[in-house]
């Protein structure tokens, strides 16, 4: 059902091969001071970082350099670039890369003149109450959905925390997606993107209100898209139809598109911050590692639903078996489709090595009450159990 | 195919039961005069004038009202709101009504600080030039979209021709939907909204490019929503459920969410707007009247796709047929569709009883070049004739 919502998300997006032609104009005038947030020089090595210098220096900008941001940012590193931009007077903080710059880059904006921003935002989730210098992207890799969302994931390495916060304040005023950009992804690192777009797609949709919605419509249809395009992709990692879907997908998975009338679930998430907090791991892989113990967990309380999901995603034949049969039908086939695609099965195939930290890691897990079920420590210890 | 594409959509969208509880904050302080913008009468009568009143005296606005504007708002009407806004030093324009309403507010914004406004902005699509009065909306009729975005379409009764246009800073600020309000639409106009709907998704569905497609999927999952839940609706129009999905079908079928990488086809509506022209007919109803002929016009040239919808969204079998038979069984299914749900069949059922007009109406159209093919004035006749 389609209770009360608020939709509203104010990000341009320029798609496609020509997207960067628009930087100019969405810069030049407007900005003067460009904080220029990447990562571990990716860029440099694929030619994007030459390109997108080159039309800076035509919008007459200064630009400082923000570089070394890791796969899952630090709260340490926030800081750092939250300096920067008071002691350069930044007016935009320009992030080109994956979702952990783009997260990070949102992260420096709200802790350069805010104090104390971890404990007030990531933990406390305080409205926001000082200025806020405003992001643009420039997206090297589908999968968060950063691009288009006020969304940021940060990793306190002190309190052995990662956690999420969102403000639609932080939405990149502009964002630039060229499918072209992601061609160079390592197959390990596009593949965890795509799994993290079917978290976000799979985590709204298991979960409440499970009456006729056009969100849980829309989440199958997206679905069924990235898988498809995935097995293309896998293939032939140079064709612009799938990875160009891929990317849109990514970015329709977590734009408030497929938010109406769901609550969302966002313990597989939870679950998957934790691992990242002791281990450090690809996001959508440890998504991968542990959502199949999740989902079973699950299914004994929402048979309907994931009957409904084996039917509509994976086209189970329901014909002469029961639902809860249907239902797990449904789940193997999602396990069968990680297999194949090479995802991470497992914790083991993770890199860890031994079950010594999951007792700590299920600890520091924040269980909450989600849809259909409020896991205990006990489960979430069960769940990481069964995927080592 | 995801080509180049912009995607942005600043619209606010306070959707559900308690929407209205919103519109004290988001008018109070911003605004002073507001010109209440609505149609001949209908939400006197189902109590929302009253409830819209309440909350805007509260909010210490002058309001100016700004009544009567009919289902196909013409010219004239614009330039009467347009003095109106002028006289008034009006700052916002709040439409209160379905699609016309919010047309009319739109038109008469473009209208208000602009000469020759009808020349301009729906003959040439010229820039805009001149200050515009921003618009809000509180949806009564779910049907045109025009809620969230920034199309207006206008009769110009002396020329007759109904044209439309668009601007994204004619989008309004915000927009109310509570669904709860299309209780008291009477089913014929109801029906009419719904196949305007219809129409919108299927007129971009049916458009290049014809590969790989996120938006084609999102079609296909929006189409099937609205068509399940107008069975509801047409049963039990107090349905919650239904009038919901439907209001947010409306909505997300014109709001941007279905245009990457298609070019939209839009002759259907190129041939209705003549209809309307000529005959006060409602809008959904002219188009469902000869979209049967239209499709039917279209098949040979685009086999593949129309088998495809026959499959995806009417579950037509393809075993062991030709391609154009599944292709011909999914607009057979879509004829039997606005058969069953009593929408007009044909422009006798349309209320126009003679051929009379038929050959002015096919000559005033314009066939400009769609995706597959590229109508003649004579096709536009045939199609008329067929559809009479």
């Amino acid at each position: 059902m389609l209770g009360n919502f608020i939709y509203h998300n104010p990000t341009k997006i320029y798609f496609g091969v020509d997207a960067l032609a628009n930087l100019k104009e969405e810069i030049t005038g407007k900005y003067q001071r460009v904080l220029l947030a990447y990562g571990g020089g990716s860029i440099k090595r694929n030619g994007i970082y030459d390109l997108v210098i080159s039309v800076l220096r035509k919008c007459k900008v200064e630009i400082v350099e923000f570089a070394g941001i890791m796969p899952n940012p630090t709260y340490e590193k926030v800081l750092e670039g939250a300096k920067l931009v008071r002691e350069k007077q930044i007016d935009l903080i320009l992030a080109v890369g994956g979702g952990s710059t783009i997260d990070c880059a949102k992260a420096v904006s709200l802790a350069s003149y805010h104090d104390d921003a971890w404990n007030r935002f990531w933990v406390k989730h305080e409205p926001i109450s000082q200025k806020l210098i405003p992001i643009a992207s420039i997206l090297t890799m589908a999968g968060t959905g950063s691009e288009m969302n006020g969304g940021t994931v940060i990793t306190n390495t002190e309190a052995m925390l990662k956690k999420g916060t969102g403000y639609i304040e932080l939405n990149p005023q502009f964002s630039i997606l060229n499918p072209e950009f992601t061609y160079s992804v390592p197959k390990y690192q596009m593949l965890s993107g795509i799994f993290d777009i079917m978290s976000h797609i799979m985590e709204t949709y298991f979960s409440a209100d499970d009456g006729d919605n056009l969100s849980d419509d829309l989440a199958e249809a997206i679905l069924k898209n990235v898988m498809r395009n995935t097995k293309v992709a896998i293939e032939d990692p140079y064709n612009y139809v799938a990875r160009s879907n891929i990317m849109w997908d990514a970015t329709m998975a977590l734009n408030g598109t497929l938010d109406p009338g769901k609550d969302g679930d966002w313990e597989v998430h939870a679950i998957e911050h934790q691992i990242g907090a002791y281990y450090d791991v690809a996001h959508g892989m440890g998504l991968a590692a542990v959502s199949i113990a999740y989902y079973r967990q699950k299914i004994p309380f929402a048979v309907a639903r994931f009957k409904k999901f084996a039917i509509n995603v994976f086209n189970v034949d329901p014909d002469k078996k029961t639902d809860l049969a249907v239902a797990n039908e449904g789940i193997d086939a999602l396990a069968d489709f990680i297999k194949k695609s090479e995802m991470c099965s497992s914790l083991r195939e993770l890199g860890i090595s031994d079950e010594s930290k999951l007792k700590a890691i299920a600890s520091s897990v924040s269980c909450y009450p989600t849809s259909y079920q409020t896991l205990t420590t006990d489960d979430v210890y069960k769940i990481l159990k069964e995927s080592f």
